[in-house]
């Protein structure tokens, strides 16, 4: 008998010939989990937090965003962080950008991988953008083409894959369609988000499956789940046995809402480790150093991280 | 588009032919999660909560225990709990029976369905049943062979089957040993358990794949998985995979430690729920009565549940 878990690590045993070697885990928690938060955090600590990450061995960390800081009051210092960060070779550091106003921002701070975020209804484009869906990619088109021109990177996040709370459940074909033409104006990669967490791995497939018959390569497609009804690890390992190879998480879970009692936020990057870890799915992150990191924020933030791996090996 | 989750359900997309059609939902919330509760819930409460249980659907529910109330305070009340219990048709309310004097009370108490418990590894049944490995099943062959005699059916609970917080990574062939001699002293199915939550897809696979190579009928076969490591409805989906149709979960994921932050119970019924509705298996289950009770019985413990599922669609 091997003692894999007092080491803090699962026993390794592969389920499939089905699953990727390698996983790139796209790390959003200094972005998607501290903009969800109601405090607004001091940007030492972002920057510290960002370091920690990249300490743990995550190569891809989003690091902020250039959305209006009347939107997004928690990223406002976007700016002074880009101008602390210290970057790495090896390690990207993308950000959201939401428009050219934003993309000049990003420009000016010397950022080399943007992303931009669409809806996949109408409804939620209406509420979240201001936009129809289909005005949408009018607002991205100059973005996206003078990023590429720029030699920028550009990812495409897809909300509301799954379900959307005004409209219900969402069409497949309306998903890849909105996709489709995020790829077409130039992005590299789609990040499909379950942004409310209604999925169920059937769902998963299925979408993946109708990108697939539409011609998209899986190594374009990332996937991105909310653990809102307990589904994200799950709908995950769907994801990944449809040759999804890249998945966005947050340390700790970071994303929730603070006034639910349960955590609802993101996918946790331990819980997903974890996972990973035990399918010998290669990530390269140092499961230990990655819990020490979320276990160090969760005292800065004043709350006990959600990650249900964060509570067992530190709680 | 339909609108499938405002009614509170996921869209229903099957998620491959390896599905069990249908699966059984053996709820322990009364009894392996209000064990685990630091106080100790009125009789009447429990009474109320087995009843909506069965309004909720469920056809298995666990009642009780007839533990040393010495070890299980919380459960002492067994016997007036069963002569309260309004049985229903088609509703099996099977109790624990550690041993000869357990099995003697649940006789008394006119119960029809038992379960006893034994452990995988010889540090747990040193620990939980003070006996060597190979000692528990001198202690179980008279419970199971009179329980049988009298007409009893005997489920055999199979702790620590993945990993032992003293042992580590558990020999998968010690599992199917102890599993094999649960069955041949009379069982007629077994629940093998990740008690300390640390399995991963793979392991499950494996597990059922050797109980398989010993020819155990996969309807002999059941699991039953703690949220520790955020793994357990994953494992679910892969015991699933691997024809299992028998889920141990509780009502609102009772039965975590109250004193962590975070809930490591067990697997929450709602959540398994909402990933079977999802993927078309079925399990008669009403999930809107479901969350309901469990919303209830928060109420009545003074905390809120750890379901994902229950927070989300009452929260």
């Amino acid at each position: 008998m091997t003692n894999a878990h007092e080491l803090g690590l699962p026993e390794r045993v592969p389920a499939g010939d089905d699953l990727p070697a390698e996983v790139t885990v796209w790390e959003v928690g200094p972005r998607d989990g501290l903009q969800n938060e109601s405090s607004v955090v001091p940007v030492e600590v972002k920057l510290e937090f960002i370091d920690r990450l990249a300490d743990a061995g995550l190569t891809t960390i989003e690091a902020t965003s250039f959305v209006h800081p009347k939107w997004v009051p928690q990223l406002a210092d976007a700016e002074p962080l880009l101008a602390g960060l210290t970057r790495r070779a090896g390690v990207r550091y993308p950000v959201l950008v939401p428009n050219e106003r934003g993309l000049d921002r990003a420009l000016a701070a010397g950022v080399e991988h943007i992303a931009i975020f669409a809806s996949a209804t109408e409804t939620f484009a209406n509420r979240n953008l201001n936009r129809t869906l289909d005005e949408q990619f009018a607002m991205f088109e100059p973005v996206v083409s003078r990023a590429v021109a720029e030699g920028l990177d550009v990812r495409g996040y897809v909300s509301m894959c799954f379900g959307d709370p005004w409209e219900g459940v969402v069409d497949r074909a309306a998903v890849v369609a909105v996709g489709r033409r995020l790829l077409d104006l130039g992005c590299s990669q789609l990040s499909l988000g379950d942004t409310i967490g209604v999925a169920t791995a059937g769902q998963v497939g299925a979408l993946l499956d109708d990108f697939a018959a539409a011609g998209t390569p899986t190594s374009a497609l990332a996937v991105h789940f909310h653990d809102t009804y307990g589904q994200a690890l799950t709908n995950t390992l769907a994801a990944l046995r449809h040759g999804v190879s890249t998945v966005d998480s947050s340390a700790g879970g970071l994303g929730g809402c603070p006034f639910a009692g349960s955590a609802t936020g993101n996918l946790a990057t331990e819980d997903l480790v974890w996972l990973l870890e035990g399918l010998g799915v290669r990530t390269g992150v140092d499961l230990d150093r990655l819990a020490d990191t979320s276990v160090w924020l969760a005292g800065e933030l004043g709350r006990p991280s959600p990650s249900r791996v964060v509570a067992a090996l530190r709680g």
